[in-house]
């Protein structure tokens, strides 16, 4: 180490840091956050000049933004070279496995989740999960400023608080996502051919599975398969969903009804605040993306005969006998 | 029959408009629509002086828009009291069903599916689904020209096609959307406690969850329940769901990936715009609803202990020995 700065007070005014996984998109987004606050920032990542050592030995703050499947054991191996005095910070997705991989560790360590991606224009209103693990005040305080003057929605909790609430933030939504993706795949639908039916909720949903598989698949395998709570939590979504799919499939109208009048109960006024939001939103939605779309509304205007429908899988037509009402 | 105007000729200009089921959302809205323009309406629901037979009677295009679960039978049970050069259109969310019913009935028909709710101001740039019954080129004219001037999205298919599209568009969302909502209820999660971990993305999955239990439950059971597809439709679901569960319990990392990638490739440059589409109406939803929240961000300013997670079932721990990396 070529110093050792073990008290806070030695900090410069603008402590020097350092991002492990610079060359990424969050370290990218970090490392112009950083340099726009007048900081001087050393980068690592693969094929740099500098090695993740040299980075550490320099920087009065490191941050590791490296993929979440790798995390832990990167931290690991660099803990044994973090001094006291240094602030150690990491943006995972998941809170206890970095958090377990700094036990021991000489150096402070927060951990923070950033519940953005890499494509807000800034900060401002966005939410900074913030887990702190062992810190001084004056570190704490430096850093708390930080992201304050940043206009960030800092929420404070424990790791396992985090991890816990990532179960219903991140995994079961985004299993749920990749599920809804995978079905239309399997049925051969195309994108755009379904568009020509849609209805403003379906666009925006549509939107939301495309924006999710244009992301990197491994940080959703290990959101979903790394979350500590995974076990009990996905015991939850599969019995839920068997009891819904069997009230659908078997026509349990009842059951249905109770179910969703239950949830509707749970939820109290949030579904009317909801229902307002996304009127609203739904009408945005729907101005900014008829701009260039009108050529739909005459695509079709003599067509009296089907287009061909695009399953995959051949799909018998509906039985004449079945009974469809309840 | 107090009249019967057996040829389109014989309609006025402004041809007499009958609403079945007027006093019901949808019905409301279509009365306003066609008396904005110009045409007289006479609604029939329950309580009204009128009944359904008057307004059969005293019309020359009847729109029915009554529940789902009943249209069928209402259908069935008014199709003899219709008569020849009157139309009679629907609004039902499926359309095999109530073709069915008015099957052999001598007045013309078409089924319509608004894709959209109560809530609209106007219909432009929204989409309405035309499936042709049987009908005489005039009065489908007629049908077309009203819907265009609207400003609808018109797009023009047969029951089939709309019904096997439809449980792309609403019954496996809708179905999923539930189960959503469901775990969150049996998890015991608070919406706004879960809004303070935000990400954009969860807000806005949360107000869609939110807004479809501000929703009619039978609109959904119907939906979902009497699809002519729902069993090979469900089939798909059931399997893909179990493949990507089992895939992210057992950690099946390659599995998993591979499956994602396929879906990528399925969907192709829709990703690309996704992303795009959805960074905008992320910006404007977290802009939108950022006014009046910002005592969020000062809520948790010095709270350095984690406040008690509100799942009802108790949740353990994360295993010390638990395996957090793959």
């Amino acid at each position: 180490m070529t110093e050792n700065p073990s008290d806070f007070k030695s900090w410069p005014k603008h402590p020097r840091i350092g991002i492990i996984g610079g060359l990424g998109a969050m370290g990218k987004l970090f490392h112009r956050f950083f340099t726009e606050r007048g900081a001087t920032v050393a980068v690592s990542d693969v094929g740099t000049p500098l090695s993740n050592h040299d980075v550490i030995d320099q920087s009065h703050v490191v941050l590791v933004s490296v993929p979440l499947h790798r995390a832990s054991n990167i931290l690991q191996d660099l803990a044994p070279r973090f001094r006291p005095g240094q602030l150690v910070l990491d943006i995972c997705s998941l809170k206890m496995p970095p958090q377990k991989a700094m036990e021991g560790c000489a150096a402070w360590y927060v951990g923070l989740h950033p519940m953005y991606g890499p494509y807000v224009e800034d900060f401002v209103g966005q939410t900074m999960i913030v887990c702190p693990g062992h810190v001084a005040p004056q570190p704490w305080q430096w850093l708390m400023s930080l992201l304050e003057k940043a206009g960030l929605k800092i929420h404070i909790c424990s790791a396992q608080e985090h991890d816990r609430m990532m179960t219903v933030i991140q995994l079961i939504p985004h299993v749920t996502t990749v599920v809804l993706g995978h079905c239309l795949r399997e049925m051969g639908i195309d994108a755009a051919e379904s568009l020509r039916f849609t209805s403003p909720i379906y666009r925006l949903e549509l939107d939301l599975i495309g924006r999710l598989f244009a992301q990197d698949a491994a940080l959703y395998a290990a959101i979903a398969m790394e979350n500590p709570y995974k076990s009990e939590v996905l015991e939850v979504l599969r019995r839920v969903f068997g009891e819904t799919m069997d009230a659908v499939e078997h026509g349990r109208w009842q059951a249905f009804i109770q179910a969703f009048e239950q949830t509707r109960a749970h939820f109290g006024e949030f579904c009317t605040q909801a229902l307002h939001e996304t009127n609203q939103l739904l009408t945005w939605h729907q101005n900014a993306n008829n701009h260039g779309n009108q050529k739909a509304s005459v695509d079709n205007k003599a067509k009296l005969s089907s287009t061909p429908f695009s399953y995959n899988a051949p799909l018998q037509g509906a039985q004449e006998g079945e009974k469809a009402h309840a």
